[in-house]
């Protein structure tokens, strides 16, 4: 009880604070140094590597019914995050952030021939390849690679494509994601993907989690988790480049701390729907 | 007088048509063949090639003020397709559909060396590029190739850029398209891009006259329109097939017609302000 009194206390402290500035009109522009401060505050307060579920996951606490439970219901959020990044390049009109930020689209849905010829040849008449350019073949992205999760866990294409297992409450919070980048500013919308700051460290707690505690999964299934160690933080570095430079004044600078606030509330309010379906299938042990 | 009746009467007499067929609920499924023909009918009648400005434009009647008037108008449309394709992208939840069609926003503006690695690679590890394999630079897009049509004509990228020149009935049409893709049904906002299918013949038709009348400007500054006739071709193909697959009910392939049309009078609705603005600077000659 102290602890969450504590956290309450803080939480409000940081409120009041933003409230009493904007009365005041007195709120100021954070440098630099203090602007990723607050942000990355956020993650060590709120980011969802602390929520009872992950703990016990990467414990290895899990029995294999709450883990596809996980990789199932996670699914729904793999699956939306090209549609919210789609939502962000719709709404913005800088085209250099546009093409620093589609990539992620290509990351998640991967490429077809098509996008691959376009990002490459980019306008320039449509020549056959010569042998040893670009290879004009579908390239998998990370949909594929998290199907292939599922896969090596005992999931079919079809229970994870069809939402099968999807619970009311990931279904809520994912969509709540995508409508927040659909509706809010585009820089906003950005800020709150920096839940990637804290992801590598959760990504390789959970590699070696898995590849300990989870042997009945085939390791080919954790390609996924190994790609992110390195998008994550290239994805990660260039949304703090975009938010810094794009909420540059006190209003959009404490706005995007929220965003961040919000998206940490999402990836927990997930976490809290599978660990209510699947928390009783935890093993006993430690 | 007589040619306006007649078309006024067609018009009202395909409205009322869909009109009581949905009163009686007995619209039927149009066969492939009759939704492609009712699709081209719409490109026959009101496709803007017919309209009075894009006349005397390839007739060489234009000033160079006139000329560049369009082409300063003509950049808000093209600055804003990649937003109104992210838009579609951002409704779209079938991943299929998203790979075919995310090429468009690469051919708009350009892709950066991320989104090279991105289609190319895909997820693998980010090796090096061996030599040989793609080029990891930026690529030209449409947008930088008419930025270098409107330099061709005396444009700066300032005036372009900052939309120095833009007319309010421009800003609107193109406002109104782009809020059409990202309000309506994805299927339906596609079927709203098949001017491409009349694009090719057009696009043939002003390479021909710049070329003829326009010799002032660089011939450099025509890439665009080179470019263009491949990628309509293609790009209508591809709009067209998912057209037909999607827009799979009575309701829906209305819909896609009336949003065919709608596209048309975004277009014709640009030149009627262009030419309202421009207009009296055309040459006398014939």
């Amino acid at each position: 009880m102290l602890e969450l009194d504590r956290f309450a206390c803080d939480y409000h402290y940081e409120h009041d604070h933003d409230h009493d500035s904007n009365c005041r009109m007195t709120a100021e522009l954070w440098d630099r140094e203090t602007f990723v401060e607050q942000l990355r505050a956020i993650g060590m307060r709120a980011y969802h590597d602390k929520h009872p579920f992950h703990i016990a996951m990467n414990e290895g606490q899990l029995v294999p019914g709450a883990l596809r439970g996980w990789v199932a219901n996670r699914f729904y959020y793999q699956g939306n995050i090209p549609i919210k990044d789609a939502a962000i390049l719709g709404n913005c009109p800088v085209r250099e952030v546009r093409q620093a930020w589609i990539h992620r689209i290509l990351d998640h849905d991967g490429a077809s021939s098509g996008a691959i010829e376009s990002a490459v040849l980019s306008g320039e008449s449509a020549a056959p390849h010569a042998p040893g350019t670009a290879r004009a073949t579908a390239n998998e992205g990370g949909i594929e690679a998290w199907l292939r999760l599922g896969e090596a866990c005992g999931l079919s294409h079809d229970e994870l494509l069809n939402n099968r297992h999807l619970l009311p409450g990931v279904r809520f919070a994912v969509d709540a994601y995508v409508n927040f980048a659909r509706t809010q500013p585009w820089p906003i919308a950005i800020a709150s993907s920096l839940t990637e700051l804290f992801a590598p460290d959760l990504m390789t707690a959970r590699l070696a989690a898995f590849e300990k505690f989870y042997q009945w999964i085939d390791p080919r299934g954790l390609d996924y988790f190994r790609r992110r160690l390195t998008q994550a933080r290239r994805d990660s570095d260039e949304a703090l480049g975009i938010t810094l430079e794009y909420c540059n004044t006190p209003e959009l600078q404490r706005e995007a701390v929220r965003a961040l606030e919000f998206k940490c509330d999402v990836l927990w309010s997930m976490l809290d729907a599978i660990h209510h379906a699947y928390g009783s299938l935890e093993t006993a042990a430690c």
